[in-house]
């Protein structure tokens, strides 16, 4: 995936040292603690989308680096608080913030980075961008709620999976494909075909996650698999394992148990890890790099709209 | 204080009637765990003193309940982040919401009413006034997270409390305070007056909260007393405390232990209670509550402005 970015590379490096700067505390308290977040960036997909987009559609401009510093701090706060409810242990083959610093300062340190990441880009001064992001944010905070509320329930339908993916995941990346459009004045078909763009790579992305989960080496993807099902996610991989095998009544009551621990998880894992489900599934996130590679039709040809196309099958072809 | 407060309960309600507005989702599971927090609504302090300025000030508009809203939702995600981080089993007497829903509904709850706040303030279309927000919440949750870092050590300065209360407490009072000035035209010395009232007040009401940590009725504040130094924080009582009693070795030891059930963490939460830490602390919130009457100086006299006095020597009256 790094070759791709190559285009923006001092691009992305600017959107870090901006993150670096505004995370800044005068209080050595703090500071210190910021600095032990430092080793946690990871690939830096949603500003590297917005900068492919900037660059596709004119140029990347000031207001583009700040607007995606503060996409990857709302999404370190969301991953931040992420793992620290999951318990997860390893993030990125890194141990996690909560393990690192206690559950105390994980929850303190999400809130620090969302509320730093709205200050930033309201310094931008584009209220319009501004709405847009704190929506997208509601957006995010009621997916991830929705998604555990509807854990361990076998009523939780498809439609409410996509529902959730949208919301948690794609909605984010629809902003990061959409922002250079909402801070220049690109026409109303531009701005649409690249919310297109954003939600179908978006949502491409959290069903090769949720494989990953099932069929992932867990050396690579850097977290043990099968962490969904034992948190109780009803995720794409095992609604279409259901689907297959309606006459198994093992699932639901496994859910029941809010056991992750169950000796007979593991076996539901490798079940579902041998099943057609993790094709079909993978059927479906091919079905939206498609789209996603269709929605850039409306772009001028360039190195850039280029390597957006050839991001949306890096994603799908990770869980290869 | 509900008395002081008569004057502008119809727009009180006004704010808590937006609160629920904003916070309604489509999405059924949300919307359950959101009705099980309206019981959680307080006293409105914060927009209460919006309002209250608003009409010593010319009177209050639209604007006024919309930001009202938006701090009374920052305030509410902070306290149900808090009570989660001090694994507090009650608020103004009643079960705290991860006791209700659960740790993990508990983080995701604050940061659903946390960016909803936000989102309400980018509404208001007001880019200075967000601009404030942001900046003000900012120092709020560095200061939570200063407070945390801070805990059990005994080279936690005065001046460091002084930062940590200002930044957790009163900066949210100066915001409540200034917004009328800052969503209107004041001018430059009537929005500082605002200011340093709200600065005072908010200093004088954290001291207060602290100094009935250690003697409050439990029945009367709606938890259980001594909770601060049982987490290990250093508040003002403590320290005048250990500055009145400079041969005890006991408060180090103790708070080195880390055990909030240790025994002698009773004795001593007793002994603290019982000095003249607590005559010295609530006499530095007097201090404060002077200072609050004297910045209200600026403004004509009015039924508001009097209660804006009431109200700083009611904070103090509580813990008599």
């Amino acid at each position: 995936m790094l070759a791709l970015l190559a285009g923006v590379s001092p691009h992305l490096a600017a959107v870090e040292a901006r993150m670096g700067r505004v995370l800044a505390s005068r209080q050595p308290r703090v500071q210190t603690l910021i600095d032990g977040l430092l080793p946690f960036h990871g690939k830096m997909l949603r500003p590297a989308l917005l900068l492919l987009t900037a660059e596709a559609c004119g140029g990347v401009r000031d207001p583009h680096i700040g607007y995606g510093a503060a996409l990857e701090l709302i999404h370190t706060a969301t991953l931040i608080h992420d793992d620290l409810i999951d318990d997860a242990d390893l993030r990125r083959g890194k141990t996690t913030a909560h393990v690192r610093h206690g559950n105390t300062s994980a929850v303190l340190l999400g809130d620090y980075l969302y509320t730093h990441a709205f200050d930033l880009a309201a310094g931008i001064g584009d209220l319009r961008a501004l709405q847009r992001l704190t929506a997208t944010t509601n957006t995010i905070c009621a997916g991830e709620l929705h998604q555990q509320l509807a854990a361990r329930d076998l009523d939780c339908t498809e439609a409410e999976y996509d529902a959730i993916i949208y919301a948690k995941t794609a909605a984010l990346f629809v902003l990061a494909a959409q922002a250079p459009a909402l801070l220049g004045n690109a026409s109303e078909s531009a701005r649409q075909s690249m919310a297109d763009y954003g939600r179908a790579i978006g949502l491409a992305f959290q069903i090769v996650d949720d494989v990953l989960d099932y069929v992932g080496d867990p050396a690579k993807i850097g977290k043990p698999s099968g962490g969904d099902l034992r948190q109780g996610l009803i995720t794409l991989p095992l609604i279409r394992y259901i689907e297959m095998h309606p006459g198994d009544p093992e699932v639901g009551v496994l859910l029941a148990k809010k056991d992750g621990n169950h000796p007979l998880i593991a076996t539901l894992i490798e079940k579902v890890r041998h099943s057609s489900a993790i094709q079909a599934a993978l059927d479906e996130a091919r079905g939206w790099v498609e789209q996603a590679q269709r929605a850039l039709e409306c772009l001028p040809l360039s190195i850039y709209t280029q390597a957006l196309s050839d991001l949306t099958v890096t994603i799908v072809e990770r869980a290869m």
